[in-house]
């Protein structure tokens, strides 16, 4: 298992192939860059020492500027509690092309006081829960 | 029908409360400007008269940077063709908080000769393609 992963990793090798398609298993509706709105579901999420904390629920994109906002992040089971989910914002995480999901610099145990809901909740509604997630991961630090 | 649409409109009127849940039929999962990447289909595209044109089918995003590149705009019959997949580069479109959907700047003339594809095809890993999409919507006049 990788220790600690670099922030960043660039998208594509100087000099490598515009399409790739074998390089990664890619899937259909995905490109190394672009992926479809259907298929944003399952994509794992890691903290940065590589270890998967749970996978992409959904997306909550911005209707005007395109811009996706807050990713979602489902788990069950290993925190003792049901099926929930994480509101995680944008600028918390990541992608790593190696590992082909997401990270977000947050371990388990601070996700464990991290806001979170429940399957039948739809808290994105709520102003001041949003403010809340916002104000959480701002405490975060970056790398 | 309306006959000319505005570019853009406020998403929020000055002095608005930030919820209004009652306001538009707000949908779980869905704000006033946040939805739901497994919730985008189905929302409805219209060109500049109010006409509708086909249904969001999906967005396509960029993992890295989150931004939505395209929006894929599914219709079938009123060309004489079968269903069909649009992309629309995300710049083409306009949120319309009133309409509740996408506006595009482009008729059912244009769009017939606009590039699309099938349901069994995958043309986002083919940067031809891309590119030719992006081409012909630069054509567009703006507004």
């Amino acid at each position: 298992m990788p220790t600690q992963l670099p922030n960043e990793r660039p998208l594509r090798e100087p000099g490598a192939m515009e399409l790739d398609p074998s390089g990664e298993g890619v899937a259909i509706d995905e490109t190394r860059r672009l992926i479809a709105s259907s298929k944003v579901e399952g994509t794992p999420v890691f903290d940065r020492a590589g270890e998967q904390l749970g996978t992409v629920y959904n997306f909550m994109v911005d209707k005007v500027s395109g811009q996706v906002a807050y990713v979602v992040m489902s788990f069950g089971g290993f925190l003792g509690i049901g099926e929930s989910y994480h509101p995680l914002p944008w600028r918390a995480l990541t992608y790593d092309t190696r590992l082909g999901g997401y990270v977000v610099d947050i371990d388990k145990d601070r996700l464990a006081d991290a806001p979170r809901y429940g399957a039948d909740e739809d808290p994105f509604m709520d102003d001041e829960y949003v403010a809340k997630v916002d104000a959480y991961y701002k405490t975060v630090p970056t790398a």
